[in-house]
């Protein structure tokens, strides 16, 4: 039996600043302590004040450099600054792979940096489940500015980034970033385009090809439009970072302006408290019948002799006639 | 409204061996159509007798001229071979882009072939969701082996290899395979592994790299225990691939011997029923108070006025209380 952690201490703690508490925190979420509903009701009072950022790209765009220099750019500002690096192709192990992290080392010893590297637990939804948990701890800590970083533009990606009150996307020239970007669905998601590498070749053309997938783009979406805008940086020279701040705080006003943020947030909200209720009636299935329930049915289903959705129907009956 | 169709034609015209009719009825598992469980329900008896398989490896290791090497191979048995193509990277395109399917042209006037591609439908548990359910078609229609192929090696990607009764993994030499293998956890998902461009420098090296995380990854696995082989192909010369078939068929009969496969195939359709039965609860989730209160809930925990948890234990219990 684990022990039981004094909650209302460890928050306070944490909203003062001390890192150990912070971890610990986190820990307990990602951990899926017993605990767990008793530190979130604990966060939520302090909770809606960080402005959230997510960051994404594929391998090889600079990400870490980016997130990095970034994270100097908000430091040079007072901002206390949260980093929640997540890797969704580690399904398996405990932890995240530290390896591209050195390169945040610079800001090891930065008491008003917090940074955290988040590996899925190998279950549909770790991500989308353990992500928000983590970002409710470092925004009821005090931290201004959370970024969620993440590898590539895949399903689970996508998934993280949208928690974000503004999402940048990463380029690099001469990647084949065009041809990606449309694959990924990237437009969809980018509040800016952050082409970095800007001093190579090709950074022009990666600009036109953005422009003009912007142009198409535009027509399909309704509602009030944030075009997204474009900053090119040199990330490893600390070029271009301040205008990367501008358009994340031109994105932040127009949402505001436009009620996109509320509603960007309620939409969070709403992800998060479907997942932990899927999470908990996924759980009951489980555990009907004593726990054979489930297996009973797979095995006829194997077998040809039912058919998956009859037999979802039963579970689901089971769950209702077991209330 | 969408037409009805008539399913039992439908499915009698695939089993017949149209691929016309085929494709139709993965279109309406992909689709979601009402008629979905009414398909499931008419494919149950001919189900079972598929032997599926799974081949996955990171982009440029050469997943689809290796698939289609393999089919080519099965073809020369006599087998009749369906090929699933799933893209889980194009989580807003309504299909799959064709891109590398040019290379599996050569099979596109067999009728002893079929070949679709699959792209996720933008929700969680996409994925989880549909391809299974196109499976079933396919094994249903009379195709001896189907083929699961998907693109690099990330949580999506392993829940879909999942569902094989074998997985392949794919490599390449000098692509920093031993770290990339360790770090996405394919050594657990792993029943062969395929280094495929075996003319190449390094292959002795990565073939090396191979049986030692083998030989690391063996303590911690408890029950009846297949040590993943480990077969050497140059697939663009055709050369390896009657010992790829040969490696598969060994495991095969393991798996048959040691009442794995029966396991398998219980475990796949119990990931199948299980998602299907959320699927229906997330329906009902949502429809919950005429379809508000999961978005006033949110609204509530994104003010910090309620915490997720509280919020996720009142939607279900909502939805007990409406049974």
């Amino acid at each position: 039996m684990p022990r039981t952690v004094d909650v209302a201490d460890l928050v306070n703690r944490a909203r003062e600043g001390q890192p150990r508490a912070v971890a610990r925190l986190i820990s307990l979420v990602e951990d899926a302590s017993p605990q767990l509903a008793e530190v979130a009701r604990v966060l939520a009072p302090f909770t809606g004040r960080a402005q959230v950022i997510g960051l994404t790209g594929s391998p090889g765009v600079g990400k870490s450099t980016s997130t990095s220099a970034l994270v100097s750019a908000y430091r040079a500002q007072g901002k206390r600054v949260g980093v929640l690096a997540v890797d969704p192709s580690s399904p398996f192990s405990g932890g995240a792979l530290l390896g591209d992290r050195v390169r945040m080392q610079e800001h090891a010893t930065d008491p008003g940096v917090f940074i955290r590297s988040m590996a899925t637990r190998g279950h549909l939804g770790g991500l989308a489940w353990a992500t928000p948990q983590a970002l409710r701890v470092l925004d009821a800590a005090g931290f201004d500015v959370v970024l969620i970083e993440t590898v590539g533009v895949g399903q689970s990606e996508v998934e993280v980034v949208s928690l974000a009150d503004s999402t940048l996307v990463l380029l690099a020239p001469g990647m084949g970033d065009g041809i990606q970007a449309a694959k990924a669905g990237i437009l969809e998601v980018a509040d800016v385009f952050v082409v970095n590498k800007a001093d190579r070749d090709g950074a022009d053309a990666t600009v036109r090809d953005l422009k003009y997938m912007i142009s198409l783009g535009r027509r399909e979406i309704p509602g009030p439009l944030w075009r997204p805008s474009i900053v090119r940086t040199v990330a490893s020279k600390r070029e271009g970072l301040d205008e990367v701040v501008g358009a994340i705080a031109e994105h932040h006003s127009w949402m505001v302006e436009h009620g996109e943020l509320e509603q960007r947030r309620t939409h969070r909200a709403s992800t998060e408290v479907e997942a932990i209720a899927l999470g908990q009636l996924r759980s009951r299935l489980g555990d009907l019948h004593g726990g054979v329930a489930l297996e009973q049915l797979a095995k006829r289903v194997a077998a040809g002799e039912l058919d998956p959705y009859a037999a979802a129907g039963e579970l689901v009956d089971g769950l209702r006639s077991d209330a």
